[in-house]
This record gives C-alpha cells, sequence and structure tokens, in this order.
C-alpha cells in the first residue's frame, strides 16, 4: 500500500425530497446572496428551479440566477458568473445541475476568491486559488463526482483547449443528492453516466500498485453494484433504489476511496479528451465506454491476473488457472456485453470517428511530443495511435 | 436505501513516517501552542513522544504535555487537561495513542470550547458543545475508529458511570496514520482491536434496513480485508500490509460509511458496555469477541437471509438453499472459530462472568426498565439475559 492523503470535507445530504431543505441549509452556514447557477431549460421545466428558490426565499435568502452551462462548460460561461458574483455580492455558488453545472461553480467560486488573477492561470498549472467562495451543489446527474471531489474541468472555447484542475478550494461544502431528481434522465445519458462512474474507479483499480486489499474490495464492490445498477435504471428510469445506488457511487467513485494506496494515471481519460476534443458531438461516457475494451485487450498482458482477478470478482467469472489470460480477456468481453447492453458504443467506427484523426489525437494526448501516460503500460504516440485504432476496428 | 447524511471532514495522512510531518501540519493551519495528550510509558520508551516534540520544535512551536490517561478515559484526567489548556492558552489538542486518549483530548476540546459549562452535561445529553478546540491525531493502535468520528466516550469515576455522545465540534480536523507505530501492539491487543473493528461494521451490517448494496458490498469488503489482516497481524506483528489494512479499515469502520442507507442500534456494543462496565479488568474487545457469537445465534432467526449473506459474502461458504439456516449458523460459526484462533474469548465463562452478575446487567442495559434497544430482534431486559445466559454457558 502506498502512502496517500484522503480528504473528503463535503457534507453529503442523501435522499427524498433533500433539495427542499436547501434554504435551510443555507441559512444554517449564515450565506446572505447566494448565485444559483443551472444548465437547459430541464431544471426550469420540472420544477426543481421553482422549488430551489421558494426554499431561499422561505428563509430570507437573497439570489441572483445564472443558467444556460453547457456540457463542457466555458471559461466565457464562468467570467460572466464571476462579474455578476462580484457585482451583487454573492457569499455563496449554489450548482443546480450535473457536472458541468458543478465545475462551472467551482471556476466562478476560484475566480471570485481571487480577483487579482486571471481564473485561467490555474488551468494551465500557474499558480494555485489561495481561497474561494464557498460551492453548494443540488445534483440532478449521477456521473462525473464532482459533488464530493476537488476537481474541475473548463473549456476555453477562444484557445480551443479543455484543461482542468483539483483544487481544495473549490471542493463543494455541501452536497444535496436526491435520486429522484435523476429519474428524468435520458437512457443515453444514463448509460454515459453509468459508464463513467465504473471508469472512475476502473482506471484507479487498473493503476500501479499492490497490497490494497481494502481499496481493492471497495471498488470491486462499487463496480457490481453499478453494473447492476446501471441495467434496472436502463429498463426502469423510476426505480428509486438503482437510481440511488448510481448517485451514491457516483459519488464515492471519484472522491479517491476506490484508489487508496494505489498509483493511477487516468489512461482512458486522457485518450477521450483528445476524442470529444475533437469531436465536441461525442459524450464523454459515449467516449469512454468506446474506448475502454481496446484500451483493456491492448495493456491486458501487462497485468494479466489484475484482470483475471476484475473477472472473477467483480464479473464472478470462474477462474482459468491454466489460462488466466483467458479469465482476463473473459472479463473485459463482459464489460463490452454490458457496455452494449445498456446501448453505449465499444467501437469507435459507431461514432463515425474518422481513421485521417487518429494521428492528431495522438499527438495531442502526448502534449505534442511532451509526455507519456504511464501505467500498466506506458502509452505514447506510437501505442495511443495502436489504441485508438484497435477501438476503430472493434466490432468488425 | 434509507435517507442519510455523510460528514467525514477529517484530513486523513497515511503511510510510513507521516508522523514526523506532524510539526509542518500543525504549522500549516497556524497553530501556536499543542497539548500533546498521551497515554503510559509505551509512548515514552518508543520514542515516538521525543519524535513529536522533536518536530512541534523543529517548527518552533510550543508545546504542553499531559500524559497518563488509561483504558476507559476518565473525566477528572479531562478536566485536568481543560484547565491546563485553559493556563496555557493551548490552540490544538494533539492525542499521541488510541482511542482512549483520543476520546479524552475531544473531551478536553469540548470543555475549553464550552468555558461556561460543565463538560460533563454534554455527556448526559444536556446540551451540545458550540465549538471545541481543534483535536490533531496520531494512531498508535487500531480499533475504535475515533480518528475519524465524531463520538467520545468518558467515564465519570466519582458517579461510576460511563458515558458517549457525538459531535461535530471535537471530530479531528487531521489524523496522522502510520501503520508501523502498531508494530509494537500486544497479540491481545491486536485482537481486541481486529474485534472491535469488525464490530463496528457487523453491527450497522446486522441492523435493519434494505436495498443497500454499495453500503453492502463495502462492509462485506471491509470485513473480508480484517479477517485476513487480522489473521496475518496476529502471526506477524511487523507485517507492514497487514497493519495498514487494520488502520484504515478501523478509521473507516466507524464513520458511518459500512452503515449508510441503514438504521442500527449497536445491540452488541450495549451488552458490552455493562459487562466492562461490571469488570473494569474486560478489555472492550474481549468483551464484544465473547458477546457476539451468543447474540448472532439469538437473533439469527429474525433475519436468517441476512446472516446467510452474511456466510456466503465475507466467509465465502456455500448458500443451502434448501436449508438457508445451516449457512446462516455456518457463518457465526466461523465467525467464532476466526476469534478463537486469534486468541479472543468466545465465551463469558473464560471471561469468569458470575451468573447472579447477569440480571443487574441487563437491568442497567434498559435503563433501570427505561428503554428496549430496537434491532433485528427487539432486547428488553428478559432477552438480554438470555443473550448474557447463552454466552455464559458457550463452549459448555
Amino acid at each position: 500500500m502506498l502512502d496517500f492523503e484522503f480528504y473528503t470535507p463535503t457534507r453529503m445530504i442523501f435522499g427524498k425530497d433533500t433539495q427542499k431543505q436547501v434554504g435551510k441549509i443555507v441559512k444554517e452556514y449564515g450565506f446572505k446572496k447566494v448565485l444559483v447557477h443551472f444548465g437547459g431549460a430541464s431544471a426550469k421545466k420540472s420544477g426543481l428551479l421553482d422549488q430551489v428558490t421558494d426554499a431561499l426565499k422561505a428563509e430570507g435568502i437573497d439570489y441572483v440566477m445564472l443558467g444556460g452551462v453547457q456540457a463542457n462548460p466555458t471559461l466565457a460561461m464562468a467570467k460572466e458568473g464571476i462579474a455578476l458574483c462580484q457585482r451583487e455580492g454573492v457569499d455563496l455558488v449554489l450548482a443546480v445541475g450535473g457536472g458541468s453545472v458543478i465545475d462551472s461553480s467551482k471556476c466562478i467560486a476560484d475566480g471570485v476568491g481571487n480577483p487579482d488573477t486571471d481564473v485561467w492561470n490555474f488551468f494551465l498549472g500557474q499558480g494555485a486559488p489561495k481561497k474561494a467562495l464557498p460551492v453548494g451543489v443540488i445534483l440532478t446527474l449521477s456521473a462525473s463526482g464532482s459533488e464530493m471531489s476537488a476537481s474541475c474541468v473548463i473549456t476555453n472555447e477562444e484557445q480551443g483547449l479543455k484543461r482542468g484542475f483539483n483544487s481544495v478550494t473549490h471542493r463543494p461544502l455541501f452536497s444535496i443528492l436526491n435520486p429522484e431528481l435523476t429519474y428524468t434522465v435520458s437512457k443515453f445519458q444514463t448509460g454515459c453516466g453509468t459508464v463513467d462512474i465504473m471508469m472512475h474507479t476502473l482506471e484507479r483499480y487498473f493503476g500501479l500498485g499492490q497490497d490494497t486489499p481494502l481499496t481493492d474490495r471497495i471498488a470491486e464492490g462499487l463496480l457490481k453494484t453499478v453494473i447492476e445498477a446501471g441495467r434496472t435504471a436502463d429498463k426502469e428510469p423510476e426505480n428509486y433504489e438503482a437510481r440511488a445506488s448510481l448517485m451514491w457511487a457516483g459519488s464515492l467513485s471519484h472522491n479517491n476511496l476506490t484508489g487508496l494506496g494505489r498509483n493511477f494515471f487516468m489512461q482512458v481519460h486522457q485518450l477521450e479528451h483528445e476524442l470529444s476534443g475533437m469531436y465536441p458531438r461525442i459524450a464523454h461516457g459515449a467516449g469512454l465506454s468506446a474506448l475502454w475494451p481496446s484500451w483493456a485487450r491492448y495493456v491486458c498482458d501487462g497485468n494479466v491476473n489484475r484482470f483475471a482477478q476484475y473477472a472473477v470478482n467483480v464479473w464472478n467469472l470462474d477462474m482459468n488457472f491454466e489460462d488466466p489470460m483467458k479469465t482476463a480477456l473473459a472479463g473485459i468481453q463482459a464489460t463490452e456485453d454490458f457496455f452494449k447492453s445498456i446501448g453505449m458504443p465499444t467501437s469507435l467506427k459507431e461514432l463515425d470517428v474518422e481513421p485521417e484523426k487518429i494521428e492528431e489525437m495522438a499527438v495531442k494526448c502526448t502534449n505534442y511530443g511532451k509526455r507519456t501516460l504511464p501505467g500498466i503500460k506506458v502509452l505514447g504516440k506510437a501505442e495511443m495511435m495502436e489504441v485508438y485504432q484497435l477501438a476503430l476496428q472493434a466490432g468488425n
């Protein structure tokens, strides 16, 4: 087990109707003026925004609103939020939405907390925020884990760059999780969320390290739960227990509980970022789903026993002691079959990725030759191209 | 899944030699004067106290020391600590020890934070602390989970009362966990810790609730890990990985992660508190070990499937679908055999408990007829006596 720090100070408030408590919770902390930050029309149409503002009004808490956050939240939108908060004297950013809205809120919080710095600098690794406005969350999508994490990813459209960084300053103070709010999430977005949650744990599980039995058992248990709940939510969108399992797993999957004592490098996430960077129409979860089986088959012989452990402990497959590789590959196949069963793509062909773009994606993923990605197999440009190529040919 | 709140703001710093970072960590927070609170001679003899004070000195941090905390930490000792902190202007209580030292430190922190209230009132449920001095921890024993929990148990020797309460005010700000510091813990105390850690999860696992698959998988994974690590640590006290698994499991086992979405009532803990209250020579872990198998056999028919799940998922036993009770009982037997294998008692007879004391313990456990304990089976005086009686006859 490697040394680690674990710090998850976000207060998680989980259960039915919990969004209605938001006024009381905000008042308890003593905040006076809230930025209610949200995405598109669905939060309005569902009545959720009215519930939130009613709850704030009932406690006499002032608020301003800023909607319109889209997938891949932009720096421009965050800057609009920063200016609004400064103008209005906001003391809490309340994200009502999924990962995009939460990340936009985190960026706003950092911007307001550090008025003398261009907030984009933090995403370029130039300096770190010293403080930030507190962030609260009402979660409407089980996927990113941003509601309990220190991470934040923002797209600078002018520069065509998507960048992320971690900071304790913007980790949410509290997050309100009502699984019922995800009943209306589409089949496709539910599938994307299921894949994203699994991937946050799989990237850690297939990182480097040993002697992490507790972390392994937690990771395997989370994966088993998400597989079952993902299947159920796909068929029964209003199944509370399935939605609840996905939502809680989403938070635990990216707060690092499932990676403690191990090293990990998020290879598949990095490969996917270039993919959806090149093709903004590709949803993050769909990109991960299309890449993972090919990535896994490519790196598998670097740690056959680890993939066999995954097959046995997550998929309940029998261990082939004579030929562990068979077990390892069966676990990857089971994952691929599951992704397909919930309507997720498992090849880049399904996503209409053009073969001639592969080299460009690989070049970008090496940051123009400046890095390789460590892991079970180290990925440089050539290896990345092979993974993309395999993912393009998959299913043929 | 029942609604829940989950809040674990303690910063956990885990790994080799981490105690040497304590000066830097304390300085980072800006504390000026530390109470170094500890137990007996072992912290001195091992050189740990010197390491701690050297690390503080190296950062120019002033400190005072108060040692002598014993198992079942007393109100008198805590009051001495409160007076010392007030006199010396202490702004951080640093617990160097196990659960007893941590709980004593929490009580001191509450006392200093609320100078107008007798701190014992909080333990009697009369009022709650408004604030507290921050508490830091350097852990030397894997057992209580107090290093990441809001709970605190103190004994008022004058009144012959042992009482506990939970408060976010005294939850540790940071905890430093170096598994190497537990190499010198005796076989018996290691066994007691192993049982205590398991019990914190078992009490939750055998509480009331359903549809908690993620919580269940985490609980089962923790139990499997602790069983294996407990076995190894019993044979190889200086096995880092086993000590590390026990230490991390100890923290996760009582921060509520393994009980989220369920109701639980700590029946075995309540029964044990009367036992070690009556016989202070009985260690908490030994009392739990002596009671649990009998408690489990007594309540088992109230939820046979849950006990069968435990047998299959924790002990890898085959499910007897024709007679699930056989599987359930086999799981209890496996637990009992494990306790024995690490030198822990599994009957009250081994602990020289007198049969004539049973009624008195049961009466006290009902708080003199004022309560019953909810659970798989509701325990009133008569039922408690039956459990004690079974535990007395066990192994005959």
